[in-house]
């Protein structure tokens, strides 16, 4: 049985040794927040940075030419550039654990490489300056934990928009026949929509059950959309397998991972959003046997990318519909409260 | 007159509207610091990332399908992935100031964008936790000035080292003909040389008359150089001009500058190398007028690149010529003197 907590549709977490931490200051002024995923020893990881105005650090070093594969966290924020300063906090925490790339003679000398990607949510807690820091990033890392921790509008989602809408973190997973793990955590604050406005539903399905909102429902979420004005947004996350990948193998499943960002958020990639998206490889499933025909590991590759895609459509999706209010803007099941009752 | 600190061949600061300060610590466990160049507004920014073991923030917006083709500051430092911090301080500085990408209402609403890079120099100082943090970024921010500043053993250069050597931080610059400034500085910390063991003398000329040292000298120098460990390094640095240049075209400029890294420093680019340049085009000189054949504007901007990999090979050998003993690495004209006799 999951544990209570669990989301139905899986979490990033089902990527055993992945650990996902939370923190988030909300009211008085506050309405931002960070996630953290703590990474297993020899992850491999890949980016694609695909959005118009992203906002990012250390993402030279996941290039396939740069020498090391692996990363040890990865921090997803609001605040935009601001936000970056989170990562120093995730790294503080690692660098006190000695857990980092060794560059000295000594246990303790390590430098821990912390990816990090923001979200645009400047001002939407009420005070433009009230942004992540060090402090949030340290905070995440600690709660970090190997099992389903919360979703919907906390950490990194808790300022989150999307259009007009209140955004969130969502995630999933799927066990691949012969026992792949492929899971995904999105951080959705997207610029474009995730919900067709005609029939009031995703446009990608997710893991609640939903049915059609009543008539009045889609006119106010109409009216909710249209109102919302074009912002500084974005869409982030991760996905992740238990298959041994390349680091450039591991750039591929995010890139592929944004198709299935295409998929749940119309528009997207605008000039207007950072969309990034972390590729992570634990290396627990050889994707071929040495006497297997060459061509068997590339159609296995093939299959965890496409099940990388519909794990972050499903995770972008989540994200909306488990969405809570946090501020100003209503979250989805709020103003189309039939889409959810038969779950409620 | 050139006021009595400027170098003799130049500085970064000769691109008018560029202003460079640096901060640092050397003593009691410290031997770190880091430089930060304030751009004017507009400057068009690219970026070219060579090295096997880079460490960056925010260098994703500077890709040239990223809409925002502008930053505001370029910060470079010590302190490894930790010394990222440093850019929390610059950002903190300028929003202050209110300079940054307007992203609200409010005047003040401001993103500041300081894509930074990072030089390896734990522990040089004697303790590995020793580091620059946001204060160095203030600190060097605010002492920023639009003149010449320091060379040598100062700001990101000051935990720097070179194949045993003292390393450093080093300027030049050059006027075209027709008016256009190009500028270089580079924070030199290579694990290759920039020394030709047999002459004695860099590979590069820079800026200071030299001249052959001593055999016993040359002999010193092969010893320290045979002795040095290969360690975690990295040349970073900014090439500049006063030419107005796409931002695809600041990437270039950036690339080509390091085939001048290439000439002054042997081997490079390694996997142990974090090589990393800006590009930076204030946009005050058009290279061309509307009449004049296409063909005008590109071969003008070939000599700007080429001028930018000359300024950008000057400025990493002044910066080891320049350099002085902050710590237990030798500098070059504490090893040769008779080197640099002609300039006592």
């Amino acid at each position: 049985m999951p544990p209570p907590d669990a989301p139905p549709g899986g979490c990033l977490t089902d990527v055993p040794g992945i650990a996902v931490g939370h923190a988030h200051r909300c009211g008085r002024g506050w309405r931002t927040g960070t996630t953290v995923a703590l990474l297993p020893p020899g992850a491999v990881v890949g980016v694609d940075v695909r959005g118009g105005g992203p906002g990012t650090r250390e993402t030279d070093l996941l290039h396939p030419q740069a020498t090391i594969a692996t990363a040890h966290a990865i921090c997803l924020t609001g605040g935009s550039a601001y936000g970056l300063a989170a990562a120093d906090g995730v790294m503080a925490v690692l660098a006190a654990r000695g857990i980092g790339f060794p560059v000295g003679t000594e246990p303790g000398e390590v430098v821990p490489l912390v990816p990090s990607a923001v979200i645009f949510d400047l001002g939407r807690g009420g005070v433009f300056t009230n942004r992540p820091d060090a402090g949030f990033g340290r905070r995440a890392a600690v709660a970090a934990r190997p099992r389903p921790v919360g979703n919907g509008s906390v950490g990194a989602g808790s300022g989150a928009r999307t259009r007009g809408l209140q955004g969130g973190v969502g995630t999933a997973s799927q066990v691949m026949p012969g026992g792949v793990v492929v899971a995904a955590l999105a951080v959705v604050n997207a610029a474009g929509s995730l919900l067709n406005t005609t029939s009031g539903l995703p446009w990608e399905a997710g893991d609640d059950p939903l049915q059609r909102p009543t008539a009045t429902e889609r006119a106010a979420l109409r009216r909710v959309m249209e109102a919302s004005v074009p912002s500084l947004n974005t869409t982030i996350g991760i996905v992740a397998t238990t298959a041994a990948l390349s680091k450039a193998e591991a750039g591929k499943f995010a890139a592929v991972a944004h198709d299935g960002l295409a998929r749940a958020v119309r528009p997207v990639h605008s000039l207007f959003d950072g969309d990034t998206i972390f590729g992570v490889a634990t290396g627990r499933d050889e994707l071929a046997e040495a006497d297997d025909p060459p061509r068997t590991r590339t159609v296995r590759l093939n299959a965890v990318l496409e099940v990388g895609a519909a794990c972050f459509a499903r995770a972008c999706t989540n994200a909306v519909v488990r969405a809570t209010r946090l501020g100003d803007d209503p979250a989805y099941l709020e103003v189309c409260p039939s889409a959810g009752r038969r779950r409620m």
